[in-house]
């Protein structure tokens, strides 16, 4: 492994610690080094403070700075957003080169740090750990590369296909799934559900991993039927918004602060353009089948996750949802959780 | 681990050489010891052939043998079948302690030649890995615990919990699964299929172990709908027996050698204790879902082996068969098969 290998990869580890609190910026770390020693490392801790680079860069003294190398996980930004650019702080801190994993996808950036760097005669070294970097952000990546939310669909199913029974609350999963899917929400920005599991299960719907940015809870309730039940945690718990997608606004009234209604054609398209809008990056699809159908449907599902019990609910449990048409995974992976099984297949769009 | 449990774990090593060649026999090994020396092992090589005790003993001298300490996987045989009895050759060998894994379930023997043993004044220790010696010889134990074979469904199902499509050969799983099933059928003495898959897969359902008694093909033909396909590899193809099982056998005629008719009422109940009859102690279930579905009514499944590949069949493939009644399997393990997974559930009969 190289030098410059290696400093990205702390670089990497640095990004991680800002996990859960990054909300709709990525995920950046930063290490300094001159001459073989690193001087600071540095890690954007929280939406809306300082990026990687200033967070390390504000460890050192300018004679420190001069003629170092900068590594950075991403592509430093050269717009003013909340904060001013990284680009213009590297230039005047004199660092003489900046080695880079990703280019930003967003396109207020993308290429035009380098530029900037470049054009004050600094070396930009790219390519350095990219797909790793990428991974780290895969939800940013995805949503300024394709101008829509990552949706991935997530379904606990029964050794004979079944995700419950009507008219009840059933968890068929162990509760290390339970633990691992209350975990896995967090690194979401939404998370979606149907009116029938609000109705039936009265989920809470909260992410187990502390953050000031929880996932918004999001209803698809067409035909308004969650208009009188002011009783769901949904509403009753204010702890995290609650978005209501419906065809019939009218039929809701006086809703808390922390609940807003959406109007929708009930297209998914539709439900996932206001989602864009909303700058949400990220949705998990927690069902129930009609509503992984309707997504399903759409093409626009870029993960399917299926837990399985070892177990047969029988001919009264609810079927999961059937897809019309045949798809094969290519992307596949495995993960045993005490006596169930979380299987993880990503849907390659062509 | 103590002397005893090491030299167990020797004579275990030993019986598993014997493995696809004892047939309805058990796997058994044999390790005698002196003076805390190794002075010989043996195994019970093949069907009709000698004992493990037998094939260690024969290694050594009287003066060897005498006063020295024998370990068996199984309990020393007491009664005349293709060998003269162990116990008694035990005995004359001046052995003076037996230790024994496992009694032996076969009700000719359980206990006699411990008695037997114990009769002529030689020391016998029980109880030294009894639960891996029992796993070693499953469907032995079972079946002479039972008086019927064990019976393990296997199915290959999708994501969408199909298993293929009408008339048409469909492989869902891939070659490492492909590999996987055919190594596991030579652990059965049986295989068992409905005429559906046998017409429209043709599958010759071979083993892929090396053995001098490769497991029967069982069809279960109820209406005799083979009686015209010679053509069929599970006709034409004399490698191995075939069985059918038919409430119709007049509709055959001029059967080759290797294809055994059997008349049936049809219920799985009376095919099992035609199997038992025959000395059929564990028999692999492929399928169909029908034939699925009517073993597990039956209440004598003693194991699920599905395997799943991660893609959907979509609205046109065939479903998995569905059971009437919830179960929970409390036994499960999980084998992943390159990008398969295969999972183990084991029914526990209260």
């Amino acid at each position: 492994m190289d030098q410059d290998h290696q400093f990205m990869e702390l670089a990497l580890k640095e990004a991680e610690k800002g996990r859960y609190q990054t909300w709709q910026n990525p995920m950046v770390g930063a290490v300094i080094v001159k001459n073989g020693q690193i001087l600071a490392t540095g890690y954007h801790h929280h939406f809306g403070e300082n990026h990687a680079e200033r967070d390390a860069i504000s460890k050192l003294s300018p004679e420190q700075l001069s003629n170092s190398t900068l590594y950075v996980t991403l592509e430093p930004c050269c717009h003013y957003g909340k904060q001013p650019p990284c680009a213009d702080l590297i230039v005047a801190s004199h660092i003489k080169r900046v080695v880079i994993a990703q280019i930003d996808p967003h396109s207020l950036v993308t290429g035009k740090g380098i530029q900037r760097l470049k054009d004050a005669g600094i070396k930009v070294t790219l390519g350095v750990m990219t797909d790793e970097a990428t991974h780290l952000n895969e939800f940013y990546s995805f949503f300024y590369q394709h101008q829509r939310p990552w949706i991935t669909l997530k379904q606990a199913v029964s050794l004979d296909f079944k995700i419950g029974y009507p008219h009840q609350r059933t968890s068929i999963t162990n509760q290390t799934v339970n633990d691992k899917v209350h975990a896995e929400r967090s690194d979401y920005q939404a998370i979606l559900i149907g009116s029938t599991t609000a109705l039936v299960d009265d989920p809470t719907l909260h992410a187990s991993e502390p953050s000031d940015f929880p996932p918004v809870r999001v209803v698809l309730d067409r035909q308004g039927r969650l208009a009188d039940r002011s009783d769901l945690r949904l509403f009753s718990d204010q702890e995290v918004a609650t978005w209501i997608f419906t065809k019939q606004p009218e039929r809701f009234s006086s809703l808390p602060d922390h609940v807003k209604l959406l109007q929708t054609t009930g297209d998914i398209s539709d439900i996932v353009k206001q989602l864009a809008d909303a700058g949400i990056q990220s949705v998990y699809v927690e069902g129930g089948a009609k509503i992984h159908e309707a997504f399903w449907q759409s093409g626009m599902v870029d993960e399917l996750l299926a837990y399985i019990s070892p177990q047969f609910l029988g001919q009264n449990g609810i079927s999961a949802f059937m897809p019309t048409s045949p798809y094969k995974f290519n992307d596949v992976s495995f993960q045993q959780l005490a006596n169930n099984i979380r299987i993880e297949g990503k849907i390659t769009h062509v």
